[in-house]
C-alpha cells in the first residue's frame, strides 16, 4: 500500500541545517472527513524565510515544532474530497508542509489553472514569490516612475521579480548576485540596467557608478554587508524595504545590525519590514496583473526544479549556497 | 573699544572634543552693510547635534570649517539695522554662531517676542527644540491617541518636549533617563506614566514591563543599546523616529548598528529619519500650538543656563556626560 513521505523537523539547527535537522517518515495516506479533502502535492516551495520557522523564537508566525511536518507552500491535485468547493480534480496550492499527502479543510488553499501556466510557476512568480515581490515594491517601497532601485539577491525567487516590475514601472534598476553568470542573466535575460556581482566586484565603487545621485528605493533580500552600503548610498527620501536577510539567517553569532542606519536621519529616509501575508485581500488583483504581465512578455519567470522529497536537505542549501537560479522548487511527489 | 568673541573650530576631534577642539578669538564688532543688521546675542543653543557638524562627512548640511566660527543657533537683540523688516530693538532667532555679535542679511532669521516667554527658551521648546519634537512625534511618527510611546533621552531639550506632547495626545508614556532623579523628574513634573534608569535598570526588564503589548512609537535619540532593546520590543505597524544617537557621536570605532533590525520585518514596522528643517514651512503653526499648550500649562519648559562664552567647552560637554537637565543654553554676551 502506498505510504505519505513527510519531512519532519527533528532538531533545531545552530547555524545551517545539518542532515539531523530533518527526518524523513512514512505514514499512512490521510483520508478526508465531511468538509475536507485529500490532495497529492506535487511541488514543494523553498524559501529562505523557512530557515526562520526553524528557530525557536517569536516571529511573525510560530516556529516549526520538533517531530512536526516541515512548514512549506505547496501545488497538487486534489484526489478526493468531501468538499462543498474544493473537488476531485481540482489543482490548488495551500500550506501543504514538506510531505507528499496532505488533507485539509481549504483554509488558506486557492485553486490555480495548470492550463494558463505551469504548476511550478504557481509556488513562484504566480505565487507566495510574486506577491512579495508586487507588495514590497509597489506598496511597501511605493515605487515612482523614474526611481533608482537596488536590489540585493538578485537573481532569487522574489528578486527577480522586484527588478522586472521596477522596470515595467520605467525605473533604473540595478541588481546584486554571486557570480558573473547571474549578473550576466539580469542584465541579458529579466533586463536589468546594471548588476554587481557581490563575490568578486567592489560593490562601493559599483554603487558609486550606477547611483551617482543616490538610491531611491532598495530592496533587501540579504541584510549584511550590502545593506550597509546601500544605506551609505541613499537619496534623499530613500525607501529600504526589508524583505529579508539570507546572509545572516545561518549565522551563529548575533545578526550584524547596520552600522550606516544614520544614513536614515541625515536622508530622511525610512525602512520598513514587510511580511507577505498582510496583503492576503489583494493577492488576486496582483496575480492578474503580473499573469498580465507575462502574457505580454514583460515579465519572465524562472523555476529550478530539483526532485525527491529525500533530496529535501541538500536542495534547501541551494538557498543558502547561492547555487540556484530563480524559484527553488522541489517535486515531491514519485510520479 | 568693545570686541566681539568667537569661538572657532580649530581641530576635528576624534571622539569626544576636547579643549584643543576650539580656539576663543576676539575680533572687531562687525559693521552692517545696506540691507544688513547687526546683532548682540545673548544665548546660544547647545545641542547633541553639533557634534555631527564637526566632522568633515557628507550629512544634511556641510561640516563647520577649521577657523570658522562654530555654527550654533542663538537669540539676541539688534543693535544697528540697514534692513527693512529687521529693525533696530528688534529680539530674533537665527543661526548667529558662537559669538558675541553678528551681521546678517536676515535670511533664516525671525523675530521674537521676549515678553511672551524667557529668550533663552526660544532655542529650545519655542525654537528648533521644539519643533524637532513636534514634528518628529506628529508626523515622522504618526503618533496615535492611545498609543504606546518610548521616548530615549526623555530628561533631553526634544525627549522632554516628545513625551509631554504624546500625553497632550492621550498616550502611555515612558522615558529613558540616566539617574533616579531625571526619572522623578520625568515622571513627577513632566507627567510621563514610567521612566527607565538606563544607568541602574535592566532595561530589557523594564520594556517588558511597561510595555507587555509592545511599543507603538519610539522616539530615538540615543541610538545604541536602546535603540536595539526597543526593537526587540515593537508592536505590530511600530514607527520609530530617528531623531539623533547621541550614544554614537563620540565612537571612535565605528557606530553601532541595531542587530535586531529584523524585527521591522517581523512587525512591519518601520524606522524613519528626520531632519528638522525640512518643516520649516510649518514652524509657525507648530510655534503657535506649543505656545498655546505651555499658556495652557499642559506644556512645561526646562532650560539649563550656563554663562560665558569662555565656558563653552566645558558646557558643550554637559550634553554628553549627562550632567544637565532639559535644554542646554549658553549666556554668551558679558553684560
Amino acid at each position: 500500500m502506498e505510504k505519505n513521505k513527510q519531512l519532519l523537523l527533528k532538531k533545531r539547527p545552530v547555524g545551517l541545517p545539518t542532515k539531523e535537522t530533518w527526518a524523513l517518515t512514512e505514514v499512512n495516506i490521510p483520508q478526508p472527513n465531511d468538509g475536507e479533502f485529500l490532495m497529492k502535492c506535487e511541488y514543494i516551495s523553498l524559501d529562505p524565510a523557512m530557515r526562520g520557522w526553524l528557530n525557536d523564537v517569536k516571529s511573525y508566525i510560530p516556529p516549526v515544532q520538533i517531530n512536526e511536518v516541515m512548514r512549506a507552500g505547496g501545488v497538487g491535485k486534489i484526489i478526493t474530497s468531501n468538499h462543498k468547493y474544493f473537488k476531485e480534480g481540482d489543482y490548488v496550492y495551500g500550506q501543504t508542509g514538506v510531505q507528499q499527502y496532505v488533507v485539509s479543510d481549504g483554509k488558506g488553499y486557492h485553486k490555480i489553472d495548470p492550463s494558463l501556466a505551469p504548476l511550478p510557476m504557481y509556488t513562484g512568480t504566480l505565487g507566495m514569490t510574486g506577491m512579495t515581490a508586487y507588495f514590497g515594491i509597489l506598496e511597501v517601497g511605493e515605487l515612482k516612475e523614474g526611481d533608482t532601485v537596488l536590489v540585493s539577491g538578485a537573481a532569487g525567487a522574489v528578486g527577480s521579480v522586484v527588478g522586472q516590475i521596477a522596470k515595467i514601472k520605467n525605473c533604473k534598476v540595478i541588481g546584486t548576485a554571486g557570480g558573473a553568470d547571474k549578473c550576466k542573466y539580469l542584465i541579458d535575460e529579466l533586463g536589468f540596467d546594471g548588476a554587481i556581482d557581490y563575490k568578486n566586484d567592489d560593490i562601493a565603487i559599483k554603487l558609486k557608478e550606477y547611483f551617482p545621485k543616490g538610491i531611491d528605493v532598495y530592496f533587501d533580500n540579504v541584510g549584511g554587508e550590502i545593506l550597509d552600503l546601500a544605506l551609505s548610498r541613499l537619496a534623499l527620501h530613500a525607501r529600504i524595504v526589508i524583505c529579508g536577510a539570507i546572509s545572516q539567517y545561518n549565522n551563529t553569532s548575533a545578526v550584524k545590525g547596520p552600522s550606516n542606519y544614520l544614513s536614515l536621519l541625515v536622508n530622511r529616509a525610512s525602512m520598513k519590514g514587510m511580511v507577505v501575508f498582510d496583503y492576503a485581500k489583494d493577492y488576486e488583483k496582483a496575480s492578474l496583473q503580473l499573469g498580465q504581465w507575462m502574457m505580454q512578455g514583460k515579465l519572465k519567470s524562472k523555476e529550478d526544479i530539483y526532485e525527491g522529497i529525500v533530496n529535501f536537505h541538500e536542495t534547501f542549501l541551494k538557498l543558502f549556497s547561492g547555487e540556484k537560479l530563480g524559484k527553488l522548487v522541489l517535486k515531491v511527489s514519485d510520479d
